[in-house]
C-alpha cells in the first residue's frame, strides 16, 4: 500500500556524475510507472534495486531528448532480460515514428509489444485506470506539446469494526459491501449506517509531475489540493527573460502555481547546469510557497497512509 | 607526450551501477579519442574530467546499441555547451543513416559538422593520421560488421647531444634533420652519422581496441608487437557455445590471441552480466597469457615513454 516517489534524475539537459536528467518513478501498490525516461535511467534503476519487470508503464512528458535518450538502451535491456510482457508507452504520437524508425537499426529480436498511448495535446486525457489508481495527463506549455501527468490514488476500502460485526450478526457476504460504503439492512428492517460501522480508511494519496512548462496557470485546476507536486524550476527569476524565451519556470513560477493550486508539498527539480550554489533555488520558491523542498538523485519522497511525507536518500 | 587508456565502461550488453557498457578514450599527446560510446558516456567522462571539446574523433566498433546509446545524449551535449568544431565518426556506413533518422526528431538546431568516414568492412583502413600518430582499422568477426582500432604513436625525434652541437659546430638550420633522422656533413664534407650526434627517442606507444569479435586469427598481423592490447572477453570457456553462437570471445581465446601477436600487455572486458567473480576472467586467461588485466570503470593505464604500464582508478 505504498505511495514511493524516486528521483532517478534530477538535471535539465546537462547531466553531471551525480545529477543525470529527468527521470522518475512512481510506486503505488506496488506497482511502478516510469515518468521520464533520460539517458542512465537503467543505471539508476539498479541503483534503486527496482525490479525491470516490474515497470509496465512509461510516461513521457515530451519528446526531447534530455526526457528520453534512456528509452533505446532501457528497452533493449528489457529485451536481453527476457521480457514478455506488453509495455505501455504514454507519450505524444511522434514517439511511435522516434521508436519505429529506431527498430530498423535496432533490437530487431523484440521480444515484447510495445502498445502506445498517445496523450491529448489539447485536454487532460485519462490514460491509465486500474483498483489502485488513475493517472490523467494534462497539457502543459512548452517549446514542443509537453505533458504533466497526475496520478491519484482510489479511496480504499473503510474497516469494518469488529464489535459491530457481532453486535447486529452481519453475514460475511456483507462485509465488502459496507466496507466500500453500504449500510446494513438488519433482518427486521433496520437501516444500520454506514458510518457507524466502520473507521474511515486513509484519505486517498496524489502526485503531479509537470516537466518542462513555462508558467502556466491551467494546470492550477487539474492539481487542485493534491499532496504532492513536482515542478520544473529550470532557471532562477534573474533569468527570467531566458527561462520565459526557451519556456521554462523559475522557483518563483513554480511556488505561484503550488501556492494557488494549495498542494500540500512542491518538489523542484530540472536545474540548469550553471548553477553551483541550489539553495537560491529553495530561497526563491519559499517567499511564494514554504513548503518546498529541492530533489536530488537518490531521493525518495514517501507519503505515509498518514499523510506524512518522509524523504530518504538510497544513494548516499 | 601522455599516452593513456581511460576505461569509461567494463561490461557488455547490460550495465550495472559500476560498470557501465563499453566505451574508452585513448588520450596521446593530448588528443582524446573516444572509443565506442554506449549509455552514459557522458556521464563517465565528466566523473574523469575529460573536457568535451577536446574529443574530435569518435571511433564506434560495430553498429550494437551497447556500443553508440551514448552517442545520442553526447552529440546533443555538445551541441548544448556550443561546440562549432567538426566531430568525425569512423564507423560502419549504416551510422549515417542513424543518425540522419535521429536528426529528423533531435537537435535540429545542431551548430556543428558531423564528418562521417566509413570503415571498410573488408580490409584495413588508415582512417586517422597527423603528426603525433596513426589509427587504423580492422575487420573483426562478430554477428554483424565490426572493426578494431589500432592506435600507433609515431617515432619522436631523436634528442641531439650538445656537446656534439659544439664539437662540429653544426649549424641551427641543421640540428631538426639531425633529430629526424639525418646524418651532418661538415664543411669539408665529412659524414657524421646520425647515431653519433643523437639519443634514440623513446620506443613509439601503441594501443588496440578488439571488440566485439570471436576468436578471429587475421588481426594477430595487425596487431603483432604493439604495447597494449584490449580484447573482450564476454564469457568465460564453459560457455564457448554460447560464446561462439553470438560471435564472443572468451578469456582463453583473448589469451591466445595476445600471445600469438606478441603483445606487451592484455586487457581483457565486455564481461557478462551473469558472472559476478571476475576473477576467474583472469585465472582462465593467464593460462595462455601470463601479463593479463581486468578492466573497471575508472581504470587508466597510462604507457609511460620508458615503457612502463601503470594502472591507476579515477572513480575510487
Amino acid at each position: 500500500m505504498n505511495f514511493s516517489l524516486y528521483i532517478l534524475g534530477s538535471n535539465s539537459a546537462l547531466p553531471t556524475k551525480s545529477s543525470f536528467s529527468t527521470a522518475q518513478v512512481l510506486s503505488v501498490h506496488e506497482r511502478f510507472f516510469l515518468l521520464d525516461c533520460a539517458e542512465g535511467t537503467q543505471i539508476q534503476l539498479r541503483k534503486f534495486k527496482i525490479n525491470f519487470n516490474r515497470i509496465n508503464n512509461i510516461f513521457i512528458s515530451h519528446l526531447h531528448g534530455d526526457h528520453l535518450f534512456g528509452l533505446f538502451g532501457l528497452l533493449s535491456s528489457f529485451n536481453l532480460m527476457g521480457r514478455k510482457n506488453p509495455l505501455t508507452i504514454h507519450a505524444h504520437k511522434n514517439i511511435r515514428k522516434i521508436l519505429n524508425n529506431h527498430f530498423k537499426y535496432f533490437d530487431h529480436n523484440r521480444q515484447f509489444e510495445i502498445v502506445y498511448n498517445f496523450i491529448d495535446e489539447d485536454k487532460p486525457k485519462l490514460c491509465f485506470e486500474d483498483d489502485k489508481l488513475s493517472v490523467i495527463s494534462f497539457p502543459l506549455k512548452h517549446r514542443i506539446a509537453s505533458s504533466g501527468f497526475l496520478f491519484q490514488e482510489k479511496k480504499q476500502p473503510d474497516h469494518i469494526i469488529k464489535e459491530k460485526i457481532v453486535q447486529y450478526n452481519i453475514p460475511l457476504s456483507q462485509i465488502s459491501k459496507i466496507k466500500n460504503g453500504a449500510d446494513f439492512i438488519t433482518p427486521d428492517g433496520k437501516i444500520i449506517k454506514h458510518n457507524e460501522l466502520t473507521i474511515p480508511s486513509y484519505k486517498p494519496r496524489s502526485y503531479a509531475f509537470c516537466s518542462d512548462t513555462i508558467y502556466f496557470e491551467p494546470i492550477i485546476n487539474i492539481i487542485k489540493n493534491i499532496d504532492l507536486l513536482y515542478h520544473e524550476a529550470t532557471f532562477l527569476s534573474n533569468e527570467k527573460i531566458r527561462a520565459s524565451e526557451t519556456f521554462h519556470s523559475t522557483p518563483a513560477d513554480a511556488a505561484k502555481i503550488a501556492s494557488m493550486a494549495n498542494v500540500r508539498k512542491l518538489l523542484l527539480g530540472h536545474f540548469s547546469i550553471r548553477y553551483k550554489d541550489l539553495s537560491l533555488f529553495l530561497n526563491e520558491a519559499i517567499q511564494y510557497f514554504d513548503n518546498t523542498e529541492l530533489v536530488s538523485d537518490g531521493d525518495v519522497f514517501e507519503i505515509k497512509k498518514s499523510g506524512e511525507i518522509i524523504k530518504t536518500n538510497k544513494f548516499t
